[in-house]
């Protein structure tokens, strides 16, 4: 039987990731943290399943799509995270733990960046540990699904 | 001569409707609603053209593309109600009449709910009567348009 | 066996309708209004009774009066819709469906009229439409009492 | 011909001037006032029609009812002036000229009594002059309606 | 001589207790309630006048005809606390204490019931007990006024 | 002995009358307005001194210097109504009566207009009555200098 | 069997009573009120508890271990009552009733004392009848718990 | 060498431009505009490179083809321009200077039309000269980069 | 025949330009400015007449003399910008363009500099440019005149 | 060589884990909790220091006690995070990382929990994990003090 | 007989000083800043009784134990400036002059750091001096109680 | 070699000192302050240059004036400290140390005197002593350019 499928989803400008604002996001780019996500869900019998978009359409459409297929979805939706309410009311409608994502420590910057519109329909959040809050997310959804680490 | 167009925006997540917060919402899909609101534009003479997008910008480009053909606009604009100002421009630009339209009634939902970007540009709004809108809205709409129901 | 009766409510000002303002509210009288509603009603078999009153206090004891009696309460409360929570109170308390009915769109209006602190306690809202608003309303009523046409 | 009549309103509280708080409102009565708005209003070859009401449906119906038949309005609509919405579209449906009138001089008190929601109908306002306020405010009205004084 | 006499106020609604939401204002009717507060008057040789009004000018002028006749005041304004500034006005002009009573406690409910226009006149306050409310708050009362219980 | 003085202030742009945006501000100058004051107080045996300057300092000066001297203010401070925090602070430290003048009533234009920084130390209003205004705070001030009409 | 106890809590600055602002307060001292609570409690058949600091963590522990082995709560907590969350979620934590008392009426007092983080929790509240509170608050604990007078 | 490109973005409705509420906007087209920008560009030796989309989307990728690739970005981002927020993370990414451009004054229209999320990461503004700022923004970016004009 | 003369005003702390923090405002003093002014204008068979002040009054009276005589103003307003409400009468009483000339971009500074109470009477806005900015307005109010570069 | 210490701290309230709405929090122990943290602390060669306090100083001190001993701070502070500026200063001045922990999602629960006073000093933040964010938390500062697992 | 004293209060974190973040607080110690009082004080034949600590309820314990035995009151209370309504009810209740005293200035910091809870009950302030601070604030003490210096 | 200058500055208002609101501001006037001033300069080998004017304009160019010729500026801008950005501006281009300086203690007042717009740019704050503030803020001053008292 195929493993679960975690779906990472990644934000308008995480394309970018390892060019811009290094000071603020670091060196490493998305695919590397997509493996680094990748490497630990397998540490659990997990799959994951990227995408990524600078449009909110688009990432409303791959939660609508994970309904019933995948296990829990993990997001890291860049500044939509302050208004992307489309997003919130797709997440809303989804039925597994949802993970919200972030590289650095939004709290700590801009006021705009204070506010979450994804708060309230997040079981949890990691945020401010760079690439390996990617490592972090992936084990917290393991364990909200009760997955034991794979000897 | 073909019947007057009304045009039927769906916004974001309404293509999950009858899954999606059943208790909210309802059971009824998009497309019984498409069907409800056809079948009442139809008693009036009227032909109903519809789009489900979760893209603002898809919305927003059916909004040009009816000036000078459409006889009036139906929109049920999801979360972009609250943040959509691009839909609200949009739907400044466009000549015709425009009723706003919600399932659920969202002043006594959460408070960012409360503040619809589009009434400013809108003729009139129905909300709250679950699918049963539709029909009010297109009949509604027929009485704006002066349309005597065909016999 | 009468017919089930929709308690129809106009709060203060609305005796002026025909005079006040006839660029924002239309020409039609609020007797003219109470006759469109009556006859939508009579369609589906239901009564309408009708106070207007520049009392809250007396918009108030209607709806008391309401409990058990009327099936279902349309309610235009004028200024009132932005101010009178003792008005919010008593639909509270009473138990059928309530409907909000605007003639113009309060939303495109004045920023004080964009809230209404009867939202919570209404089951939906038609706005904007002008005197037709008030077939709507009806028409919306039946439909949530279940009624058929009247043949 | 009988003189022009000036509809003189007095709102909640004001039956009690001369007993209530007379550091803040003075020790004139309320028929001391009209009487010096009487007065004055004869200077002008004007009629003084007053009414005090507790009751905001009480002056929101006097006022409709001086539609066509009142010259102008004088209006001490009392802690109405900061919450009666309903008092102000009843003067928005007015159609002479109407002045707001108060004893004390509300911009000096405490926050809530810094706006008037009568402010955007009202033609002018006289406030903070005790009871001379009512001479003032008839006079100012004998002069927006472009009376001379009666010899 | 006669006993003094309290003058109990309830506001708009509070004719429908024990209909009236039951879990939040408990079942026991009006005049279940004045009779407890009626009772524990007696206990200390006060007698208890009572007035309900859905209109706010009715209790403005019960306080206007409290003065110089009735020992106190205990006044359940139902919403009017939160927007009742005619009542604020008037309970400023009455020279004795006043005692401001809830069934339930507001401070715990809505956000618009967290604040009190009339909390700047009134002595006290009892809010949350229920109807035990009202035998506490004449108790407060005959101990302002000096009273001891009889015997 | 010399007729007592009250010195009128004239604050920014109001040189401009009779120029600038007539259908606000009417069609008279400054010199006629000046006129209408200085007429009015002399039917009430009292002289006026007008400074109009476009410099808050200049108008402050002209308080510091009616210390004493002159026995009232009459002040249109203009723009400076809404923001000049130092005239507020010269007319405190000033011992006789003021009086606030508004050719149109600032309550009902934009709103940084509702709010006067003067009004915590002003005695009284008088707004919106156009160039009568004058007329009437001279004839105001007059009444509270206790100034009986010149035979 | 041992009387069930009620504790009272007293927070910061209330062993000053009868020394600070006696004006506000009153001049009892905290024992006399810690008297009258007692004495009251007694008639009910119930012990009082008591507990000042002017630590909130001190009323932190004191409410944790009430769990389980006091009846009641009533707290004064003085200026906490403004800003102490951590002593709100203790309270959140007890699972008997909770009654609020202070002294004055915040409600009348300046701003920052309008709101009370602890009203979420809390069953009723007692404010503004100086010593004779604690008399009420007693009192009305044995109602909220059952207990009659004992004979 | 090829001349360094300039790169143009139009948001949102943009595409309407001359047939959208010309007493607003003009009754330029977007062609014709660009036209300008390009007849300038050329001017100072530079390459005009043009996107208009309604999708928020399209617009960040642009950005990002641009970094290392074009010498600079104006942007008209229509009403993205007030909630846009991943715009702005683009252009934060972006290396080169970026000028924020608007054919009205949004200064002075509408409030939600004050505030630019843009502002934060734009170089310079010009705004309110209709389609002549097309020409005034390229010949800014040409000033900005160096450029002399080409004889 | 003269050539039409734009009036270019400098408000307070500009005669420090090329002092003043250069890291913000540059190092090309005031006169520079205004000598690339006069050029770009010159080029267009313009004229400038510029005049700094640290005094809003001086501004206003500039502005009030540039009636009926000059073609247009650009304006530097430096912080009265944000509080000049003086200012902004002065100019709403011009009747000519008004161009608002910022050096560095408010909106991206601190917060109270993101509003300008200048914006709703300014045709159009440069800002950002440093001295080039001149250039541009200079420029940018010959398209407004209408005149062609002078060859 | 002794292990690095991490300290791990717990704020007011958090004794009662286990007992305390266990639907919100779970119902492991604080001792659970330091257990689990431990042990994965024990993973990477860390040892764990623990204190919970209800008193904000205790929490202080121990901050300053952490000063170049303790390699970083996990720090769940329970309500003080929404309040607690000591708190944020003591922990401003420590060298190491900062990881903020919360069982719940704050951001999905009252209004005032939104705001964490601590997020502009934390390195990052794990929150609504329930007591597997212990182990989270752990993991990411070992990896934050650059730890490997230890074999 | 014993020179008067002055009690001199350090809130949170001040026991860090010249080790917590120099380049705002300097890098003198607590210590010194107390000699530094210590000296001044002695100067003008007065006592200093300093106290330094991070909870709350000592400081307010210290002021109650102030009074009637120090003669003043210098109080740097840190973060609780900001939050410490306990602090602000115990000086308000103590008798003599009180300063506030702050190593940085405040205003020019974060904004929560604007607002001083204290500032209402404090004679005076000094603030932003550094180790200054403390000889300027005893000798402004000195001179608020009339001291002259001790030769 | 002439003695390092201070230039003390005093806004609008202070040549009232003595005689406005004595009980608020004492009854010294402002030469008494100025020669408290130049005594206390001169006690640590400075000299003072005073300059008063209720034209902020004049201050601002009194700050340029001082740039490179003055040690430090004392400010005791009266209500400018409240509005005077350009004053905040002119300070801000001064490259030594600046006081803020207030006979009275601003935060203990109206609300609108709680914020100083000088602070961001004032070195440190000396506030509600009294005349006794000019030696104090002088005494400070000497202090932080680093002078010994002159024997």
């Amino acid at each position: 039987m195929a493993d679960p499928i975690v779906l990472l989803l990644s934000g308008p400008n995480l394309d970018l990731l390892g060019e811009r604002q290094p000071e603020v996001y670091g060196t490493a780019t998305l695919a590397d943290h997509v493996a680094t996500a990748t490497a630990e869900a397998a540490r659990h019998g997990l799959a994951v399943e990227h995408l990524q978009s600078n449009h909110e359409g688009d990432l409303v459409e791959a939660i609508h799509a994970a309904r019933g297929r995948c296990a829990a979805i993990v997001v890291n939706a860049g500044a939509l995270t302050h208004y992307g309410w489309s997003l919130h009311d797709a997440l809303a409608a989804y039925e597994g733990p949802v993970v919200e994502l972030h590289l650095s420590h939004p709290g700590g910057r801009e006021p705009w960046r204070h506010t979450s519109v994804l708060a309230p329909v997040a079981s949890g959040t990691v945020a401010g540990f760079g690439g390996d809050g990617y490592r972090l997310a992936l084990d917290a959804v393991a364990h909200l699904l009760g997955r034991e680490e794979t000897p």
